[in-house]
């Protein structure tokens, strides 16, 4: 039988402010058994890149990374979160190792092709390698991805925390039983998004289907749970939808084939 | 009998540069056998402080960290100049892994007490684990070293990469019969300082003594040298004192026991 391992994504809000980092680096201190984090930082790098006079520009909600704004992610990103959350993990006994995907070739990727909109130095990732990992993962490393990928030729690129987060737990399901937890503002994917506590406890590809016709989930949780089901498709054990003080994979919405 | 390998410490004004930075990345995936590389990142850090409006003290030869610059130099160090030089290595086959001193808890040190002078967030190094980083070498993994240490207690610190780079070889000699090589922009340790041809091609503890009475060797030299006679009293095969263009272990000054 494989052992448990749970890949935890927390967005950049929960790490980049002290007063819910500690918090949350307590909880992901305190979950059981083999883990990776993966976080964002996309507040800090629009902080930054603002102060050298660099404006980000989003588009759907993604960030169009030239060549500066891609120094700029790899610094805060790769710099300054990632050993931020590594020493705060050191400090709480968990052995943490900063990562992004260039490191070990463990995620590489290819620059988005331009159509409607050129997002720049953005990857879509073609490859993760969960051997490596897993091997560290045994000797009592818990691995901690920064939203970064490299192309194999030299080139960084921004990848999307989420992406990293579901492409790491699919590379890790031949090893171990992995819960894939993705933390969010809400409680979970909530069937009356004007009630938080309207949260929908177990979802099935079938109900999902049926929720997005009738428009009961719409927007940004579309995306995040064709990701879920694509990670389910590819071995992943579970998907769970939570807060980020909530993290044991039990609470939310937690989604299973 | 150990197998060989190479710690190699490179200045921050060869990786910072794209056309240094690309003949050392070429010459250092040449460098045969088991291999560590070890960076600084100084010029870069200045350059992205005065951008942000920070402004850069220096005190013999080290910067003082206040809490702004130490995010700068966690940024500059752990994340732009590692990562570009990680990618670029794995672009020539290197299979490299960026690691600060909080990473896998590698390189553990304490705030430098303050005497004198205030230095700030700069880390003394306590102790360096070459266990998990043997175990990383020999399944063909090449580490990064960026100039940062972490106190255990969630802090990180500014710490010195020739520092590192001597105390990374000295963890490792355990486990590697270890060149340590440190990069310098003349061929070596100069009989002369005015004749760049006038290198002392093998030096011992006595003659180091005696050139250093004589004002042969001076200045920065000085705690450079005294560096790698302690590397080689604690179990470093051989120090090499070379230019960033001859890294193989052959040229410029050998200092064995």
């Amino acid at each position: 039988m494989k052992k448990k391992l749970t890949v935890i994504k927390v967005g950049g809000k929960i790490v980049e402010e002290e007063a819910t980092l500690k918090q949350f680096l307590d909880d992901f201190a305190r979950v059981e058994g083999y883990k990776v984090l993966v976080h964002g930082g996309g507040r800090s790098a629009t902080k930054i890149a603002a102060q050298l006079g660099i404006e980000s520009r989003m588009v759907n909600g993604r960030r169009i990374t030239d060549a500066q704004t891609l120094q700029v992610v790899t610094m805060v990103y790769g710099g300054m979160v990632n050993k931020n959350i590594v020493a705060g993990l050191q400090a709480r006994g968990v052995n943490a190792l900063g990562l992004t995907g260039a490191d070990m070739n463990v995620i590489r990727s290819h620059k988005r092709p331009v159509k409607d909109i050129d997002y720049g130095f953005v990857g879509d990732v073609d490859q993760a390698d969960g051997e490596m990992l897993a091997q560290l993962i045994d000797k009592g490393i818990v691995p901690v991805m920064a939203p970064l990928t490299h192309d194999g030729q030299g080139q960084m690129l921004n990848t999307n925390a989420d992406t990293i987060a579901g492409e790491t737990a699919k590379a890790l399901a031949p090893h171990f039983d992995v819960t894939l937890v993705y933390c969010f503002e809400k409680k979970g994917v909530l069937r009356n998004a004007n009630d938080d506590d309207s949260v929908i406890p177990h979802l099935n590809e079938a109900d999902f289907k049926k929720y997005v016709e009738e428009e009961v989930i719409q927007d940004g949780m579309i995306p995040k749970l064709e990701n879920a089901f694509q990670a389910i498709h590819s071995g992943v054990s579970k998907v769970n939808i939570t807060m980020a003080t909530a993290i044991d994979g039990t609470q939310g919405t937690i989604i299973e084939k």
